[in-house]
């Protein structure tokens, strides 16, 4: 079925708000999961609705709580999310940042006791409406092994950035460190076909192509064991300068019971002017974008979602019927 | 042959003094590639010496640079090479990234008109003495297609990241972003012998087995475009913010002719106790380290360099013969 963005944003609200998310945090979850869905992420849009509702229901996120700067110093600081679902705390997160990144040049704003982010970009769209540069890390339940091992420890931990340009959209980067989604997994496994080796390993920590099996083990990281390393990196950077849970101590989003997950997200903000400055920062990346394109077959990063949401806007969004069902009950429609 | 490390740092200091060098900064490359070779990264050891002797006499790189902070604003700041060699440049901007972390809880340090770096996890080793959390970022000349291309256009581009512990080894996180080192296909090429699809592409922008033509051509990025898309992260925070040349703008460090290749390099300094507080990240990376050695099979990343450095300040370094030879050669015994 197709919904004008209006309306998939109020049903979203309206489910969130019935399952007992406060006004702001429904309000400011249902853009980013609308502007998910309108970009062409629907596995980061509506779908989410059913799981978060759900979550709020069983206590594993708090729809009252409310967001604040617990700690601070110059262009550091820690945002508790209080358990809440995760956009307010990221979006105030950012905002702290921006204004500090002016202020000192640079700031990175950690946010702990939080919950899934939706799509890593998002959260830097003010960034680069600001003329700055920003990198958003988050870790999620533990989904890949460490280099090396077998057991799933790090999660498949988002890194995001966006560079603005002078004229034209901003470059915007975003990709989790799995060789590729587990969403991927999930249909070879439905279809009972086979995934090709280096996608997952199964329960014993075996090589497999046995979708299943994968299932029941864990995703290998890109790249091997240099993808394993960045999972580290960004599972350090999220968590223990944040004090947030691990991947391996945080229940799957993708069950209605389990524990708050208590996860963390860091940000980083770095106002280009405290360096090279504004024009010399512009001047650099137009060169890097004009060889770019110069090279048959390459599209700058973030154009096929800016794309799509543009079209979104004019002809709203495609979900499935059923999805659609269960929007309106949700919503109490 | 067989060097003591005192012997070789020796050696390296008069090569690189009678090529041009100011004696700080001799001392400063010297210690690097000595470190280096003991951890058993030989390709970024005493093997450079030559290389940068040659740069520094065909003006290259200008031995007699100072480098100097000619940019800050609160954490951020510009470091500015001057076109020397980059080991005391960074050792400027990392030593004041800590500083001004302690003040302001993050900083971001930028050189530019820079060189080669070296192995970039040795810049953060200050940073973890400190307790400090640290990144380095550098570009260097172009190997590797953007996502979807056929011509090279980024570096390789190292990511490196220091995590200090309580007790025990900081965690040394160091990789750049191909799939494999160029030195692996060169190797190939010397022997005749083919190198598995996805290390590198041809002239042509067309996936290769042929060795040679892979010298020819482009390196592949580390798990298709995710890599390459990190690439093009690190590109833009090491050049775009600092004003700094692209990779596909600097000439090869591995010819002796050629411009000054004016790379950049950014790091990246955070306070813990700005954030979550020491206690709690100590603790925080505590857990995840026992939860990665309770996996059979993990090591945790560093360990082998760290081992191996040990062994070197007990036993000496062994180098080539003809490595022996040349550096004795450049430093006039």
């Amino acid at each position: 079925m197709r919904l004008g963005l209006h309306e998939a944003r109020s049903l979203a609200v309206q489910a969130l708000v019935r399952a007992g998310a406060g006004d702001a945090m429904a309000a400011s979850t249902a853009d980013a999961l609308v502007e998910a869905e309108a970009q062409g992420l629907s596995s980061h849009g509506l779908s989410r609705i059913g799981q978060y509702a759900a979550h709020l229901r069983n206590g594993r996120a708090d729809g009252s709580a409310v967001a604040a700067v617990v700690r601070s110093r110059g262009g550091a600081l820690l945002v508790d999310a209080r358990c809440g679902l995760a956009f307010p705390a990221c979006a105030l997160a950012v905002a702290e940042a921006i204004a500090r990144a002016g202020e000192f040049g640079v700031s990175l704003a950690g946010v702990t006791n939080s919950h899934h982010f939706g799509v890593a970009a998002h959260h830097l769209v003010p960034v680069a409406r600001s003329g700055m540069v920003g990198l958003a890390f988050g870790n999620s339940p533990a989904a890949m092994p460490a280099a090396g091992g077998k057991r799933p420890i790090f999660g498949t931990n988002p890194i995001a950035a966006v560079f603005p340009r002078r004229a034209g959209a901003p470059l915007v980067i975003d990709l989790s460190l799995s060789e590729v989604a587990r969403g991927k997994v999930m249909v070879a496994a439905k279809q009972g076909k086979p995934i090709p080796l280096g996608w997952a390993l199964d329960r014993e920590g075996r090589p497999t192509t046995d979708a299943q099996a994968a299932l029941d083990g864990s995703m290998l990281p890109m790249g091997g064991s240099k993808g394993a390393m960045l999972a580290l990196v960004v599972e350090l950077l999220a968590c223990a300068l944040t004090g947030a849970a691990m991947g391996f101590e945080a229940d799957s989003f993708f069950v209605d019971e389990g524990n708050r997950p208590r996860i963390g997200q860091a940000f980083l903000v770095i106002d280009p002017a405290a360096l090279a400055g504004g024009d010399a920062y512009y001047a650099r990346v137009d060169a890097l974008v004009a060889v770019m394109l110069a090279d048959d077959g390459v599209r700058l990063p973030g154009a096929r979602r800016d794309a799509l949401a543009e079209a979104a806007l004019r002809d709203g969004i495609e979900i499935p019927d059923a999805l659609g069902a269960q929007l309106r009950k949700l919503a109490g429609g």
